[in-house]
């Protein structure tokens, strides 16, 4: 099957245009299919403190009134969304942006209200079974690169606010029945280490053994642990391989010798 | 040769909830192959002022600075693209939101300082012979309605701000060579009056010998001129048929008994 790599970055670096110029260089310069979803970052929060909307977070998330769905839409979906696209054409990279919500991609639920009472707002989840694959297919197949911002639909007229990390686990496994997939995650460590204190101690492969290994000599920092779950989650739904780095380091994760940690 | 109708929508539907709902229901009713470009409307301008960004014209035409090249593109390419996409997808049209730097349909050039001085900033003139069409076409073959925001790229890495009657004519005589198409601008009146104080004058249709005769009676008013002018060099270039009416008689006016006026 057909290579295709599948990669999130967060708003770290779309927030630092020379950060994002650099990584948008290597992305182009990665041959084959490849789709990239992108986290909002910062300018969403600054856009939305000039127009008098505030920010409320419940543990942690946002909550997504119908002030912030629209600055979101704004934000992710139109200025940051084009601003990506635009320098990958400069790039010699065909991309077109989208959102869940275009050619019917990902339609998602706008999330019930938790038994605790928390209204998130408008958040989506994922409908799985639902996604319309075969748009992307088509989509790759006639040489475009996808570039993601974190929204999706109701079905129902209505935008929704869906995570980055979920929207690119998703891609990934709705790929891999056609494609031969590694899902790359940018965050801002080289990779999941040995010793949290010694940025030098990147494990570069993780297995369902060793990670049973590491959990026992609990080694590993707390925020890590739902980012290799979620890894094994996709990679049991067909992922084949999911790869956890610094999107500095994202050509030479793009290759069997990785900077970063693999997990297979 | 297949039926495709471009349809440009202006300002005033966007801007009325009540309005766009109506229209967008009739637009998803039109049968086969179909294209929406809309224009912004004064959300733009309303949220421009919430972030201080002014609007300055020349000419009675927006300079687009830096600050209102981002404002734009979050505003046309995020929320009133997003929006519409998103209530398409709701009457079971499988719309699409694009820019012209999607998959690099439309691209474009800044407009150099006039003779006179007057730099327009940010704003697009189509490089009509480098029109991708075949990423458009691919779109309509599969079953997709493109959905465009008055939007364009410089190839360079910019977003450009492009008047959206002119990015429908483009995309109208572009596809002119596979489809039989009519393009329909939608706009405040039933369409060109022979009588500008009577609504219930529209000439139902305009021949270029009927327009001469028109010409010389001097009986159009000066704003419609361009229009017609505009259209008849769409057809001149390929295109079947421009109509100019109402957003409301859009189902009608896909028909061949029109209550707009037919331009052909």
């Amino acid at each position: 099957m057909e290579q295709l790599f599948v990669i999130k970055i967060g708003g770290n670096v779309i927030d630092d245009n020379t950060s994002l110029q650099s990584f948008l260089k290597d992305f182009a310069e990665i041959k084959g299919a490849k789709i990239l979803i992108h986290g909002g970052g910062k300018i969403a929060t600054k856009i939305g403190d000039k127009l008098g909307i505030q920010s409320n977070y419940v543990d942690g998330r946002r909550i997504t009134d119908e002030a912030t769905i629209d600055l979101v839409t704004m934000v992710y979906g139109g200025l940051v969304n084009k601003k990506v696209v635009a320098k990958l054409q400069a790039l010699n990279c065909n991309a077109i942006g989208l959102t869940g919500a275009d050619a019917n991609i990902i339609p998602a639920t706008k999330r019930p209200i938790t038994k605790e009472g928390i209204d998130f707002g408008f958040v989506g989840d994922i409908n799985n079974e639902q996604l319309t694959i075969e748009n992307l297919q088509l989509f790759l197949k006639s040489g475009l690169t996808p570039v993601f911002a974190p929204l999706t639909h109701d079905g129902n007229g209505q935008m929704l606010n869906t995570n980055a990390d979920t929207i690119a686990s998703t891609l990934a496994v709705g790929l891999s029945k056609n494609y031969n997939v590694r899902l790359i995650y940018c965050f801002e460590k080289k990779g999941v280490l040995e010793n949290v204190d010694d940025d030098h101690s990147v494990i570069n492969l993780i297995t369902k053994e060793k990670y049973q290994q590491l959990l026992q000599a609990k080694k590993l920092f707390d925020g890590i642990l739902p980012k290799i779950d979620n890894a094994f989650a996709a990679i049991d739904s067909g992922v084949n391989e999911v790869l956890i780095g610094d999107a500095k380091d994202l050509l030479q994760n793009t290759t069997e010798k990785v900077n970063g940690t693999l997990i297979k």
